[in-house]
Parts: C-alpha cells; sequence; structure tokens
C-alpha cells in the first residue's frame, strides 16, 4: 500500500504531478456543474486539502454521497489549483471510505457552534478548526518551553503529583485515598483511620511542584518541572480550573534580577516560537477569536519589559486618577483591574512587579534588607494581569524558620526543605506559571476550558 | 557581577587562560603539599572542575576549611590541566562560600551509600553521582521522546489526570475527593452522598490516557502522550510505582503492522539519542550499575527487531525444552520468564509478539479474522520482558459493542468512545510505555524506585 502523505506537507511541499495517497476527515462536500469537491482535513494543518472528483468518474456516485465528518482515503494525482488561495489540488483515482458519518445524527455540522455546546461534545471538537488551532498552538508553545529551557542547560524533572503536604499550607486540597468511602476503617475515637490507608497517612494533589524543584536545584543547578497540578477551589469561572498543567522552573546561583531576566526571556522566547512555527492557527485565532493577540504577541518580543517595585507600583496606582472596584494601599495584594491598569494603560508593555510586602506573600519567598518585603516578582501582561508569579527563595536557615513559625507552619513537617539550608545552601530563585492562562492569552479565547483538551471544573468530568 | 558558566561548559569548551566564575557544591576537598584541591560540581555533568588553592593564597585558609556539601562560587583563570583525565583545572582567586556543610551530620560523606539508604534521604540524593547520572539520563530521554514524535508530526497533547472512568475496566484505582473524610454527607440510604462531591460523582485517577488519545487521534491523526498516570496496587516490587510516567502515542490510518514499526523505530531513536547526547551518564552506569547496558543499547539499534505471533512464541516455549516456573499453553499469558526467554535466549534481541488471544487482551483491541485472537503487540526486551503494549483498536462500532457487552461493561459508559466509531471512524493503532521501566532499562538499575525524583510506594509519600 501506498505511504499516506500528511495534508500539511501535500499542501505547501509536495511536488506537482505526483501520485499521492491523502487521509483526512471530509469537512464539507459540494457539488458544481460537473465536479463534486470535497475538502480534505487531516488535523495536521488548519487548511484542508480540496479532492475533485469528475461527474464522469467511476468514483463520482460514492463521493457525492459522502457527508462532513467522513474518514477516507483518496488516492490521486497532486495538481496545480487554478482557485485561488490555494496550490495545490487532489485529482481523485481511487477512494477508500474508511467511515461515514450520519448527517441526521453527527453534530458537526457545516454552521458555527457556540463553545459552550462544543463543551458537552468535547470528544468531537478537536474536529473543528478552532479547537484544531488551539490544540495545535498548545503543542507548539509546549515544545517552545522545553527548547527554551533545554537550550539553557536545564533538566526536566517531575515531581511528584501524590504529596502528603501542600506547599504554601493554603490552597484547596484534593485528597487521594486507596479506601473506598463507603467502608473507611476507623480508629477508637471514631477517626478515620489513615494509618490503614495506601500511604499510610492522608494524602493529597500537588498544589505546586516547587519545594520539590528547590531539591533539584540544589543538586543539578537548573531545572524546571513540566506537569498537572490541582485545585479543588469551587471557582466556575472562566480564568480556573481543577486540573491543570504548571511549568515552575527553578535555579541555583540566582537572585531576584536572574529571576526576573528569566522569565522575560522566558516568555518572549516562546510567543517568537509560536509565530514562527505556528502563525497560520494564530491568524486564524486573530481572525475569529481576539482581533488583538497578533499585536499582543509582536509587544512582548519586540521591547524589554518595563519593572517597578510593588510600592512605586502603589504610587502610581494612586496618582492615576482612576476608580478602582478594589482599595489601592500598601499591603493589600493588587487586584486584576489594578495589574491591567499597570500593563495596559502606564506601561503599554508587560511590566514586572517586584518586592511585595512580606504579609501578602508566602513564607519561603526571600526577606529582603528592609524586613518588611520579600523579593517576589510578578510579570503582568495586558489584557490577563498576572502570569507568571515569582521569588527568590529564602535561603538562610534561621530566617526561614522564624517565617515558618510566623505562620504557624511546623517546622518538622519541613525538615528535608529546611535541610536544603543547612547543607550546601545557596542563593536561588524561581518562577510559576499557569499553562492554559498562557495558552489563553496567546490565543485569546475567552473561556480557560477551550485551552485544554478535556477540562475539570466543579461541574466537568465528562471525557 | 560576572556572568557564571556551567561546569560542564568549562572542562570541554571554555577557552584556556580565561578568566572565570564557576559555581557548584565541593564534592571532595583535599592538600597535598602546598595545595588545597577542591572538587566541584554543579550537576551540568558528571564530571567534577578541580579548583586549586596555593598554600601563600589568601584564600587558602578558608579554602581548607570547607567541607563537602559546601556551595561555593570560585573566581580564577581556567588553566590546563597537567593531572590526567581532564583538560582544565581552575585557579581560585576569589572564593565565595555561599553556605558549607556539617561534616558532622550533613548524610552524603564521601563513602559510597546504599540505594536503600539513599531512599530515605530522597532530597539530598540527587547530589550523588548516580542520581545526577539518571536523572540527566532521565532528561535526555524525555526530550528523545519529544523529538522523535515531533520530528514525525505527532501533537503532545494532555490527557486528563482526574477522571470519572476508568481505562480497562480493571487496575486499582486511587479515589479522589473534594469531601473531609471525618465528615462525608450521606443520603437517606446512609451511603456517600457523590452528588455533594466536586465533581458531583465518585472520580479516580488516571491508569491511562488511551482512550483520550483516540479521541484526539480521530482529529489530528497522530498525537502522543507524556503524563503521570496512577495505580493503587499494594505492590511492594521492584518494578512498581503508585505514581508513575507514561507515553501513548496513537495514530489515525494505522494498523498493527504500522504501530509495531513505529514502537521499533521510536526505541531505536531513543537510544541513539541517549547515546549520543548522556554518553559520559550511561558509561557511569554502565561501570558501576550494570556492566551490560551500553551492549543492551547497541543491540537495540544495530538490527530490527524480531516478530512473531503469540501462537509461535507458544510453540517456540512448548520446544524450548526449558523448565519454566509458569504454565505454557496457548490461552495463557505470557509470564515474565517467558517474556525473557524470547529475547534473551531465542531471538537474542528485542521481539515483537502480536496477535494475543482474545480473552486476555482489554476488549478496546481490535478483533482478527479468526476471531480467537486480536491485533495486540508487546515489545519484548532481555533483561526486563514487556517494555511496550500496543494494539490496533476496534474501530468496528457493532464489533466494539459486542466486547463491551461480552465483558460486562456497560456501553452507556462509554457513549464517547462509541461516538468515535459512529462518526468517521478510523482504523487507528497506538502502544504505552512506562517511562520508569524504560529508564530502569537503559540504566540498569535494579529498583525502579531509584529512577524517579520522589518514588510513591505503599510505604513511600515523604518529600
Amino acid at each position: 500500500m501506498m505511504q499516506a502523505t500528511r495534508i500539511g506537507e501535500l499542501l505547501t511541499q509536495t511536488a506537482l504531478d505526483t501520485p499521492v495517497l491523502a487521509q483526512g476527515w471530509v469537512r464539507t462536500r459540494r457539488e458544481l456543474k460537473d465536479l463534486c469537491f470535497l475538502e480534505l482535513n487531516d488535523g495536521s494543518c488548519l487548511a484542508n486539502l480540496q479532492v475533485l472528483v469528475p461527474k464522469e468518474s467511476p468514483l463520482y456516485d460514492r463521493a457525492a454521497g459522502l457527508h462532513t465528518g467522513a474518514a477516507l482515503g483518496v488516492n490521486g494525482l497532486l495538481v496545480a489549483s487554478p482557485a485561488q488561495g490555494q496550490r495545490v489540488e487532489l485529482q481523485a483515482q481511487a477512494l477508500t471510505i474508511y467511515g461515514d458519518a450520519d448527517p441526521n445524527s453527527y453534530p458537526l455540522q457545516k454552521k458555527r457552534h457556540s463553545f459552550e455546546f462544543l463543551r458537552t461534545i468535547a470528544h468531537l471538537r478537536p474536529r473543528t478548526n478552532s479547537f484544531g488551532a488551539v490544540l495545535r498552538i498548545r503543542n507548539h508553545c509546549a515544545m517552545a518551553i522545553h527548547q527554551f529551557f533545554q537550550e539553557r542547560g536545564f533538566v526536566w524533572m517531575h515531581t511528584p503529583i501524590l504529596t502528603a503536604s501542600d506547599c504554601e499550607g493554603a490552597g484547596e486540597l484534593f485528597t487521594v485515598t486507596g479506601f473506598n468511602l463507603n467502608h473507611l476503617p476507623r480508629n477508637d475515637q471514631g477517626a478515620v483511620d489513615f494509618g490503614q490507608d495506601f500511604f499510610g497517612r492522608p494524602a493529597y494533589l500537588t498544589v505546586s511542584g516547587q519545594l520539590e524543584a528547590e531539591i533539584m536545584a540544589s543538586a543539578l543547578s537548573k531545572v524546571y518541572t513540566f506537569g498537572p497540578t490541582f485545585r479543588a477551589e469551587n471557582s466556575n469561572t472562566s480564568r480556573h480550573l481543577a486540573e491543570f498543567w504548571m511549568i515552575e522552573p527553578e535555579m541555583a546561583f540566582c537572585d531576584l534580577a536572574g529571576d526576573m531576566d528569566l522569565a522575560e526571556a522566558f516568555l518572549q522566547y516562546v510567543f517568537n516560537y509560536v509565530l514562527e512555527t505556528g502563525i497560520a492557527d494564530l491568524e486564524f485565532c486573530q481572525q475569529r477569536i481576539d482581533a488583538t493577540i497578533l499585536e499582543t504577541a509582536h509587544n512582548i518580543i519586540q521591547q524589554s519589559f518595563a519593572r517597578m517595585s510593588y510600592t512605586e507600583a502603589i504610587e502610581q496606582l494612586q496618582k492615576s486618577g482612576k476608580t478602582f472596584t478594589y482599595p489601592v494601599e500598601w499591603g493589600l495584594d493588587l487586584q486584576s483591574e489594578h495589574e491591567r491598569y499597570l500593563a495596559e494603560e502606564l506601561c503599554k508593555k508587560p511590566v514586572i512587579v517586584y518586592d511585595y510586602p512580606t504579609q501578602i506573600k508566602a513564607f519561603y519567598m526571600r526577606l529582603n534588607q528592609d524586613e518588611t518585603t520579600v523579593a517576589a516578582m510578578d510579570v503582568l501582561v495586558p489584557r490577563v494581569g498576572e502570569l507568571i508569579g515569582g521569588s527568590q527563595r529564602e535561603e538562610r536557615h534561621d530566617v526561614l524558620l522564624k517565617r515558618l513559625q510566623n505562620q504557624g507552619l511546623d517546622p518538622a513537617v519541613y525538615w528535608w526543605y529546611l535541610d536544603l539550608r543547612r547543607y550546601g545552601t545557596v542563593p536561588h530563585a524561581g518562577f510559576g506559571l499557569g499553562f492554559e492562562r498562557l495558552i489563553q492569552f496567546m490565543t485569546g479565547m475567552g473561556n480557560i476550558r477551550d485551552v485544554i483538551p478535556f477540562p475539570r471544573t466543579p461541574d466537568g468530568i465528562d471525557f
């Protein structure tokens, strides 16, 4: 049997007048004069390959009987196309019908569907132009991330998904158990006897791999995670998922300035990469989803990011003359409206805000000399607000111990984390980035449920 | 401040007589005649950079007071080394001590430690030669996998970790809940009211992303997963983890032969890649862990794999004259001892066994014409046995429905999986590979707990 060629390759590279085999799904079929036209898509690119079957062909009746969604193999001759906007078309010589799709029940007919509806058929929505584009961009973006770190000598490490602790003493955790919930063993006091559970104690799904990444950075110097993380928050918003992928680089021998440099270089690299490899899909998103995404992408890669301290940001917000819903006051966290003002209106480009008040940040962030701020930084971008959050980590054993205690955390639980500060401690820093937030930002998709194949939310665990 | 250069680069690429900054951890320190020698490692490679501090240097006393594990920055001149086995050494001109390590309590002293002991200090073991090597090989291997698939037009997709179903109707599942186990809401019958749980119904950790990968392959043609999967099996063996990473490619328009071709090309590519990029670490494993791994690697890349049907494999086993612990009989599954005989003794190379009896394989594998076997395949390798398991999937709606029913599975649960066979169904195939098994095979590490940063097992969820 002849080897098939992907449609992406047929459309752009394959020589004219070559016999080829194309395989894919029919997007549309129409008859015009003496010809049947089939638009074939195999997911390798946004564009379809136009297949022609003339009326006099013995294949005509079978072709004309096909429906949107049918799976086909077409042997034929690839020829120059007289039609505008396409280099080639395929003159069918043989047709293999793998499976048709009944037009009376197949939900993906020609008309455009709402994203809400498509979420209910998440097993079919990858066959639409929008989701094909988003999924290919997602893949490019993931590869850009790997390539960025690998080129810089970072090691990809897999931090555990199952954990006995949670990273920040905060966050809503999912509990994981080997028990049958209807038959829980109990101790003398009537409480659940976790000693009999799979791990011999309560277990949770991770909310961050950072602490484990610090372990690895204390040996390999530069590492990053790229894996799933979880929040059992009951948030039915367009920006929250119960399960999402996160990227967390961690660098030994690095301070906050180096961390900010990395975050900036990282975003610029990733946008550059996707602009190069996924431009057709980005242009589709620009046309159909959000007409500002290409401008945003170029805004990111063409200039260096602004940087300002939290204290300066508060001053700028206070003298902005804007009316905000949430109060602006030193010591309070920045809200999305504040972040967007700083990036969109004040700086008109991404801005990194650093040195946040100690009391609004996590225990592991390094205490600055002023003792009222920590070496934290957030990268704020137009339209989205915070995209990246990072910090230099507290590497001084005594300071870290005090901060744990001040936050009411049990140092015994963090024995290994403290050990890193006892043995060969180094200044180190890192950041975290929600992968789906990045894809949302890049594609302009309004709802985070539409940038991950199978979203997990309080009302959704189908597929 | 001067930009630091990674030790891997200093040792192999940096020009002689260049002023440089090296940062890392002291592996050993010794004094010899009028010199203090520090072996510095930063995890970028196996080898250490030798730092020299002469007695007359004002740095000498500080250098001579350092201990194994101390974190340092050393400014100095990179010069040709008179010592054997190293191109360069570093003449120290300035010393920054980030953190020392108390030799009375730091567990990683010069002597070799057992892997069992190192598991109890998994936060420090990445600083040993063995674990550094394994972690770097793990990274190379992961990148080889991405590159292999990306070069062939596969899209990396993230299948869900949280799921309401399990893939094969088998396997021990972890339950995930937002409930506090000590305060479970109950319905009128006294059973747990899952309607009030986070997802409104019972949720589990995935055991495989295959079914979702089939969804994606039915739109993008070629996809692969690379993510964590889970088993709540109470197996305290050297080959089982409760949490491990899996790779699962899935291809539309592909049959079993194409699937076997992919598996073979995949393993050869990955071994080739790691032999090229990680040879120093592999050689270390060869010396210290298992003296056969390089031979194994070359055995894999230098010749095509053997292929034989399950039926032929049973015949070969029966006429082998060997005494096996487990019975050899058509219809029974192959045990590890059988698999190893086929690969190690009969074929003396990897062998792909295909067309297994229907009753020992999963419902989704394609029924062959003989109706007694399915289009399944396992790649068996010397020393390990099964490394890859795959199949062509049943794409015929009526046959799949019957097989679901025969196995007592509820078709209503698989409505979306069946939909793929109703709308544009295609022949498709894929396989699954446990990432840690591959790393074990490649490095020769005897226990799977030692090829993942933080193993999760019935007795282990530390760190």
